[in-house]
């Protein structure tokens, strides 16, 4: 017998279109634990939504939305979407920011969540646990692997861990692709940072504003759900942040004005160059939680350290633990960009219905 | 709530007493899914056992064992504690070999087991499908996360990758600690293998007979078992294993003996050495699922292969799958040992009861 899911997808930038494409490639699905047939029961963006029982061809999205479609008003689609009382529904939230979120502990009353979006769990420290507890209560699930080194398993293993007894006592992890490209370059190249930063957002490698990448908030977010999933009570404003972006940069509107600025940034990571040329170590950016405490900065690391042959489109998690005390657990893998969130999702998606 | 777990232990070789000195320390445990007390309702040997309801003082198990056991039969032993009908009971198997795998189908279909024993999910396919089905039927559990690198969460990683819809096409280990500290040695000192051996086996770095070692069918088992998990219909027999140990000294009896002709060894590894010295590589004994096929022996990596950098008493198991097809998800942590096998033994344990 085949399973069908039924997904209701909020969000169609990047990620939701890549999810959709993979879909329509890929409707059917065998596992270990069965055959799965994916639909798609609805789809909402911030201008159109549509729900349809019968399944929207998700190789023919947009035309359908916006034939059929109505206006968006999220709330009725959330209504909607749990009046349909369909088996193995899925509210797949591919939205960025806070507007989706406040609606999960109704979603999740009937239908359980699937996101790559970190705010849910990267806002308060109440608000986390609240989710938590609404998902205990309803017996339902709330998926997000993708928040963390997408594809990496991080929040599996520290399940495992937890569920074995033991107590993580620290984690660090390297988590931004970017940022340890640009460090790692700085290092082998003869090129100065802001150089580096403008190739990279020429090559599409930064976000569209870098200082979105620069000012360290995504790792600090990333290393912040890790540490709650590992049972610290940690807040975002308890995080020490190593911003990269000179402060007077930091409120320019203009991105040109920003790049013709950035220079006086370069003999900060000049003189950190030499230092870890001088005493044969590597520069990464890393997120740390040791001691209680969360950091997110630049770390010169020497050849010893499980970092330094970490190439910089790799993610790497260490778990430290009462049972991994002296030397760490590593989970490491490339991974990230849409394709590869989508096929998380994927994922999330059949553990949940699984 | 404290909750009451009960282990009925077979074995008390080296980690069977490790695990009972291990509780004797600390039985009670504070978990994310609760409190636990551990007891100790019976414990058998291959001379006596013991069962006690109200459970056996893990501190002075010799001494009870010797003035309340009586001589061990173990069909009578696993007759009665399945009479017991003790809440949480577990059936805890550190022997070794084959004799207590036999009565797994009988036990399961009343009581739980944990065990680092290899044995039953390394000997026959259909042997091992059997025991699957039994738990399954028996809504029980079998856990043996100490099958594999002790402590790495490698059967949890596949469990995790398989339930996401991922399908792993390639497995490659690093298993055994004693062959690869041999390796390293080989190349950063100016010893011949036979002396590193012999240094191996006075350091008590090897197995009593370093033959256990040196045969590579421990390294075969692991690989085994989790191409198996990966989903592959295995057999022990379908494995190549490069068998160190040279044909003509396989069945001598006397270790003495053994010693005094494995100089006959070197010169292969002389010229290993040499060659791998030469192309700048690094040699290990690995294991690997690929194509379908498995093998296990001596394998030259260069310095960008991830075994390149792993220290020799480092667990290293890739994976490559559908999801990671270009780089593989690297799990890698340092442990074993009788003592780390314990702590694995009382995961496995609050994972079954948690």
């Amino acid at each position: 017998m085949k399973k069908v899911i039924h997904i209701f997808i909020v969000g169609t930038g990047k990620v939701g279109t890549q999810f959709l494409k993979l879909i329509s490639e890929k409707s059917e699905l065998k596992t270990e634990n069965g055959d799965f047939i994916f639909k798609i029961a609805g789809i909402a963006n911030h201008s159109r939504m549509l729900i349809n029982h019968k399944g929207i061809n998700p190789a023919d999205w947009k035309l359908n939305l916006l034939k059929t479609g109505e206006p968006a008003i999220i709330k009725s689609f959330i209504s909607r979407m749990q009046k349909t009382d369909l088996t193995n529904s899925i509210f797949l939230d591919c939205t960025d920011g806070d507007e989706i979120v406040k609606y999960y502990d109704v979603i999740l009353r009937s239908i359980p969540i699937v996101t790559p979006n970190k705010s849910a769990n990267s806002g308060t420290y109440q608000k986390y646990l609240a989710l938590k507890k609404t998902v205990k209560r309803f017996k339902t699930d709330f998926r997000y692997s993708a928040n963390v080194g997408v594809g990496l398993p991080s929040l599996d293993v520290i399940n495992s861990l937890l569920s074995g007894g033991d107590r993580i006592t620290s984690i660090e992890g390297l988590f931004s692709s970017t940022m340890n490209y640009l460090l790692d370059k700085l290092l082998i190249t003869n090129k100065k940072f802001s150089e580096l930063l403008k190739e990279a957002h020429d090559k599409g490698l930064t976000e569209p504003d870098p200082r979105n990448d620069l000012n360290g908030i995504d790792t600090a977010r990333k290393i912040l759900i890790l540490a709650r999933e590992a049972g610290y009570k940690i807040e975002m404003s308890d995080i020490e942040i190593e911003n990269l972006v000179p402060p007077i940069l930091r409120n320019i509107n203009l991105l040109d004005k920003f790049y013709n600025s950035i220079k006086i940034a370069d003999s900060k990571f000049d003189s950190l160059k030499k230092l870890a040329v001088k005493t044969k170590r590597k520069l990464v950016y890393s997120a740390r939680l040791r001691n209680n405490k969360v950091s997110v900065g630049i770390e010169m690391v020497d050849s010893g350290h499980p970092f330094y042959s970490a190439s910089s489109n790799e993610k790497v998690v260490l778990f430290y633990s009462e049972f991994y005390n002296e030397n760490p657990l590593i989970i490491k893998g490339q991974s990230g960009g849409a394709k590869a969130t989508a096929s998380v999702l994927v994922s999330d998606i059949l553990k949940t219905v699984g």
